[in-house]
């Protein structure tokens, strides 16, 4: 089997999806995907493991990438794909994010001669720990591949343009006390006790809201988890409340665990595990021209996206592409095919307008 | 093998403790105090289990109950006993509380015509879960066994009388909110920032002192458990704080539990266990004059003890016996032969002044 990148976007989605590739099982569709561009030739395409990029090579003053991830979460019944009578694609990946995959693959193909030059990236399991993250690997092997003024990631934002995204970083706020009988509670010292400023402050912390580009990104600080405690009769030596900042992109992770350790001044303070935020990068003439092809207000994004990647590499990145986000992941996934058709009409028209 | 009570008490406790008898392999020891009270003709013996009840039958105005367990925990390889030249008996069980038993049995074969009536209780499975306690079987099965206007439990005090005992009650103290995810965590309610106040008040918590009968009860309310959340990205729905009250034997459990409802209001209170304190009960004449003849001052006892299922029979019970308390359930376990007779000589003073 070939796909057929000449056949409308909805059907080329359809036959997407209804070539499975959960996470780690991606390379069936990773080599229909390579040979499909080795056969366009203003095309230049690479390889690294299940992940495929192909390059136009006009020598434009700017340079944008489309990126879009192969993979899915597992199938829950619903493959072979459905169209339905209303025009929706069902199936798993119809949103999350094949229909997002034919819309680069037909740009891909079809674009000779783009105003500006385009990077396709197509890479595996975005799905699970980020340790298996297909662009991860590719920033670690190949960054060049990636460079660019500007990205947009084609995951389902219902073809709105979400810009940047929140940083995240989880430290465990700690105390310690002496352990004793808690029928002689004075020879100890309680650590639960000695946790409650912790959850005062927590409870009384007001949230930044910061504008950037535009767009607002509500920040968050949150107790995820507490633990303390060993049995019913013993005061306990030690209590630990994880905490999780969602910080928007105007800080870095350094400045975020500052304010952190600033917050919970007084305790011991261990960072677990930190990831950058994005900013959106609107300024950028390129990111400028694409929002106005869209023709709607962007949007703060304000989960962590694979957009961060983009940014820790110096290249602002947004999400933008067709599909309901929140039936990602849902048995009842499906996209519109018109949806798809209008995201391909307006890169189309941002790429050469 | 029968057990010799003529022999002095140092070599009569060395015998008892020679005889393993881990909790709820009491069997063989039980049997041998059976048959050696049973071959005491001012006795009446009854048994239940492995426990042994051996009562004198004078129509005396007031009767006393003197108990004592069989068993010991786990040997530590410290069997069979051994005397030392410093006249320091070792051995698994030595002072907790085969040294108690052996002055029971001593009292209980040689006082033909003490001065008040006496019960010997001598009962299994003290060391390991309530289940399984023999005293409480006892309290279940045969009440009237027990009857008595004062106890004293040999358990090792280093030959102090300590009155009465703590309650004790175990609450949850729980709080719900609502789940989201952390980068949107203003769609959620977090309910570890909801248990702030709990740990504020039980950190600014002043615990009662309450003297009874000139001794000084200290109570202690404590977390002893926290836990909430989930996961590292989610809003928290539900933390549990759960709470230990040690409360003075001047309040009954439902006054306690009140106390607690107090404390937290606002909050969901779920009691999950509790245990009644036990008033030392030294007004009653029989145990002021036992106090006079210790001669030494009494002191509230903290932990929870077999005194409080004396206490819920209407028996005022205190803890007196040979041993130091804090060598209990180590392997070097041992008791000092001179503290054994201090205590029998101090008993049979008691009973026959």
């Amino acid at each position: 089997m070939e796909l057929d990148l000449a056949q409308p976007v909805g059907a080329l989605t359809a036959q997407l999806v209804d070539v499975p590739s959960v996470s780690r099982e991606e390379k069936p569709l990773a080599d229909l995907v390579e040979g499909a561009l080795r056969a366009v030739p203003h095309l230049a395409v690479d390889r690294d493991g299940d992940a495929v990029v192909a390059r136009t090579r006009l020598g434009r003053a700017e340079r944008v990438v489309l990126a879009g991830h192969l993979d899915t979460v597992p199938i829950a019944d619903n493959l072979p794909s459905r169209l339905d009578e209303d025009g929706l694609l069902w199936g798993c990946g119809t949103t999350d994010m094949k229909a997002g995959v034919a819309v680069q693959l037909k740009l891909a193909a079809e674009l000779a001669a783009p105003n500006r030059d385009v990077t396709y990236v197509f890479y595996d399991a975005e799905e699970i720990a980020a340790e298996f993250n297909g662009l991860r690997r590719l920033a670690e092997h190949h960054p060049d591949w990636l460079a660019g003024d500007f990205a947009v990631l084609l995951e389902p934002t219902a073809n709105r343009v979400d810009g940047g995204c929140q940083g995240t970083l989880r430290v465990r706020v700690q105390t310690t006390g002496r352990r004793a009988h808690s029928a002689r509670s004075w020879l100890g010292e309680n650590a639960i006790h000695k946790a409650a400023p912790i959850l005062t402050r927590l409870a009384e912390y007001t949230p930044r809201r910061v504008e950037i580009d535009g767009l607002v990104y509500p920040e968050g600080l949150n107790a995820v988890l507490i633990e303390g405690g060993h049995a019913g009769n013993v005061i306990p030596d030690s209590c630990a409340v994880t905490v999780n900042y969602r910080f928007s992109p105007d800080q870095s992770e350094d400045e975020a665990l500052e304010r952190v350790r600033g917050i919970f001044e007084g305790f011991e303070v261990v960072l677990t595990d930190s990831a950058p935020g994005a900013l959106p990068g609107l300024s950028h003439p390129a990111a400028a021209a694409f929002v106005a092809a869209v023709g709607t207000p962007p949007a703060a994004k304000e989960a962590w996206t694979d957009v961060a990647r983009f940014a820790a590499l110096g290249v602002p990145a947004v999400n933008y592409g067709p599909g309901d986000p929140t039936l990602a992941h849902t048995r009842e996934e499906n996209v519109a095919v018109a949806a798809v058709e209008q995201s391909e009409a307006t890169l189309r028209r941002w790429l050469t307008a």
